[in-house]
């Protein structure tokens, strides 16, 4: 009889293992879902009062951050607000940022993708595309790993 | 006595269960990232022989595939194969392809990303770019669900 529960325990444990692997319920893609479009709205909301810092909040503090535009890729969190800082080096031209139609895929409980579209509204211009981002879980918190923004000026 | 068997077992079971998630040893990113990099250059080979259908293998035959460039999103692989089809008419316009700098990160046992660089060499022209793949494996095969090419002409 111990040998029967033995076994049958044995059994339970290797089917509730079995599926920890693929363990992205609804209540769970919706409730991260919810933190990374939260980051990605206060990301906005720093731009548009003139906060770069602010809204490089959301990257990794990594040297491995990766950030992908055109033909070039920008390797590590400073290198990447530097890039940011000297291509929107006034307020002129950081101008008015839009993101819209966000696309969020909870690929495991600490790894997720987000698409997206930007839009700048400018004086003289209106540059936008679209942006794919991958976010890792880390200590709690989503934060960007790498971002690969394209341009509809293509 | 019992009772401490059983939970001496629950115990173990909620610890094993527990490392299941983070289950990504160096040991699985480097089989898994041969087996997605294997995927992008039997790509290349399929592009360098003018059979994009071949090419077109790695992606997830869904409604859900997104392939992005530029400023516009198509959906599904029936719509990416035409997308293909359609600007790559003839040989001349497939030219060679060459992806280079792979950078694969293995995110979860069943979820990965793959950024690269593409170029095309042609009579008249060299376009190329950045592509971010967003990969899942899907009954053991690693699919391409999510394309985001970039063009170095941006």
């Amino acid at each position: 009889m111990l040998r029967a529960l033995i076994a049958g325990l044995a059994v339970l444990m290797v089917a509730a293992c079995a599926s920890v692997p693929a363990a992205v319920t609804a209540d769970l893609e919706a409730r991260e879902s919810a933190k990374i479009l939260a980051l990605l709205e206060a990301q906005d909301e720093a731009w548009n009062r003139g906060d770069i810092d602010g809204f490089m909040a959301g990257y990794w503090q990594s040297e491995d951050l990766r950030f992908a535009s055109g033909g070039d890729v920008t390797r590590g969190y400073a290198g990447t607000l530097a890039r940011y800082k000297a291509r929107y080096s006034d307020r002129a031209l950081m101008g008015t940022l839009k993101t819209t139609d966000h696309e969020i895929i909870l690929l495991s409980p600490d790894a997720a993708v987000a698409h997206g579209r930007w839009q700048l509204t400018r004086d003289k211009d209106a540059p936008g595309g679209l942006y794919t981002l991958v976010l890792r879980k880390a200590e709690g918190d989503w934060v960007i790993i790498s971002d690969t923004t394209t341009s509809a000026e293509e």
